[in-house]
């Protein structure tokens, strides 16, 4: 383990996240139930079931199914669009985790052809898709964009991207890993927000903070187009009841916080703005969520980062990205860890990181 | 619920399995994990590192991988071998898992062509397999064969049939989905089975009675690749270890066991085959599995059951397969359960299911 991460995992307090995720996070989520509660068998009984129905009627639509990861649920949606469209593109941001983070499995397992809609650094625009030559099938949208920090177009463009689909026969999926990380920035509910989609997938691992699984949404023809393939892709367990009960327990406990998370993030977003030679992507955040860029190589900043966390016992990162020589960058999603911390122990760790910033420039 | 369902449900003793799958199951198993081990991540991490290497040890491969399933594991290897061959050709027997259970993924997902060697009641041999018409590229071979009541071939046929294929670049992989329980019959160990065998997939929650969860083995180049298909399929979940955890507690629990249960099934069998109208094949169970036929048609034979198990509080099954009009079956797997019901008890039912039989012939 590098030095970086080893002092991030030794800080006492850590800026991001929910805490480790240790065993606990899943004896937990057990404790309450009943020993003698059935295991689902092969996505039926009622353990699955009413965690279904429960999350269909959470994000406004006739059905949902519970798929053990998100890139099996979203491969599988777009294939169904694509094998009942008019061709087989799906259009999506250039840095969508399917694009850079699945193995292409989207196109090695189901030829699906992939459109990179606007620029990788920026959100795609209505104008970006009015401006494509070929013709798609489906459009994925991802709220917020991650890769770019946790981006989001105004709700009343979202409307007008949605709208131009509907009137140009294109399905939208809505890639809502963050989904719930959104509702304060939106003030929508979830099923509002779903509404300008005609399927949905969400996550109960990262804002939530659950151990994996995902639902996806949608009419009820899709959801069960969606179960035969969820069989093919070996995502049909025989059990999914560690990942449905631990999901449905961190819902509870989390989804009334986001709106604690994303003004969590816009205080600690201002006090790295407040540094020397830090910026934050985006500046002001929108969701729990931000990039933190540092106009320094990755080695000096490690190093900065490295003392500072042995000394002030704040974690920031257990890890850098570089860009280039001389600028590196980390992602930071806020989530309980943040509460722990004194308040004037985080704001003098600012403090001394923009000392040590400034001294280093 | 039908009312054999119900009767087999509310019955005190059960001849097959080890209990009701419930919650309690993965409970027992977390209870002596330290509550602050770690996670595995995106399938690194010690929990999971740890078991496959105790795996591919066990197995006598190089190395291993754990897979959310086996329907996944297997598309997944057979897609590798055939991407590495001369054709897109696989044999199996016709009742393999993969072309009755798995809603075609491997031919939806993977464009395999698969061949049907033999005959679907039987055992496909050697000689199947060299009258051939075609050249494959891979062969799998389940043990035991699940859908004919887990009949197994000689170990001389084996590895007859192994040597054919290395002779004739054809991989070989096992679909070892009940392979533990094939242990006590062949009188070897995992490792020297699977040394017939290129690739080897094994499951944790049929005879071991786990909660989910497989292990495929191989050469580190078949596994290397192997974790690239994973990821496609949507399988590399950021925490496996709810499953992970429970598949090494159960192996350890009952892999020495199971010439118990392969006692108990010939036992059992035996007095099916004392029952006028009913007979197991095979005769002789060859692990803890046979399927039981009766020469009589279901309705009749479920009224029959109901009321057995109603009144003598022993489990034989809770549903009932039709073959035409005039005969049915059920499958049973001993285990754990079958241990607590009294000899005399069990042995009494029998007679009286005898008894049962006979008047209503």
């Amino acid at each position: 383990m590098d030095e970086l991460k080893k002092s991030w995992k030794e800080a006492k307090y850590k800026l991001g996240n929910h805490g480790d995720r240790t065993i606990d996070v899943l004896k937990q989520a057990l404790t309450a139930v009943d020993d003698k509660e059935e295991s689902d068998i092969y996505g039926t009984g009622t353990v699955i079931e009413d965690f279904q129905e429960k999350m269909a009627k959470v994000l406004g639509k006739e059905a949902a199914v519970f798929f053990p990861s998100g890139t099996m649920a979203q491969q599988i949606v777009l294939r169904i669009w694509t094998d009942h469209g008019k061709n087989n593109r799906v259009a999506y941001h250039p840095l969508s985790h399917l694009e850079i983070h699945e193995e292409g499995g989207v196109k090695e397992l189901h030829h699906i052809q992939t459109v990179l809609l606007g620029e990788a650094d920026r959100l795609f625009t209505l104008n970006d898709l009015k401006q494509l030559e070929e013709p798609i099938t489906c459009l994925l949208v991802e709220l917020p964009q991650r890769e770019i920090g946790g981006q989001l177009p105004t709700f009343e463009e979202l409307k007008e991207i949605s709208q131009f689909c509907r009137e140009n026969e294109i399905k939208v999926h809505l890639d809502g890993a963050r989904l719930w990380e959104c509702l304060p920035y939106y003030n929508k509910t979830a099923a509002e927000i779903c509404s300008l989609f005609d399927s949905v997938y969400v996550s109960f691992y990262k804002g939530l903070g659950g151990i994996a699984g995902a639902i996806l949404a949608g009419d009820q023809s899709l959801i069960d187009e969606s179960k035969i393939w969820k069989r093919r892709h070996g995502g049909d367990l025989i059990s999914l009841y560690p990942y449905v009960l631990s999901s449905d327990y961190y819902y509870e406990q989390r989804i009334g916080k986001m709106a604690d998370y994303y003004n969590s993030a816009k205080r600690v977003a201002e006090q790295f703005n407040l540094c020397e030679g830090i910026e934050t992507i985006p500046r002001k955040p929108v969701t729990n969520m931000f990039h933190v860029h540092f106009s320094k190589p990755k080695t000096e900043v490690a190093a900065i980062l490295t003392t500072l966390q042995q000394e002030t016992s704040i974690g920031f990162t257990g890890m850098l990205k570089n860009h280039g020589d001389s600028v590196c960058s980390f992602e930071l999603s806020l989530g309980d860890a943040f509460d722990k911390i004194p308040e004037k122990d985080w704001l003098a760790a600012f403090q001394e990181l923009n000392k040590r910033m400034n001294l280093s420039s």
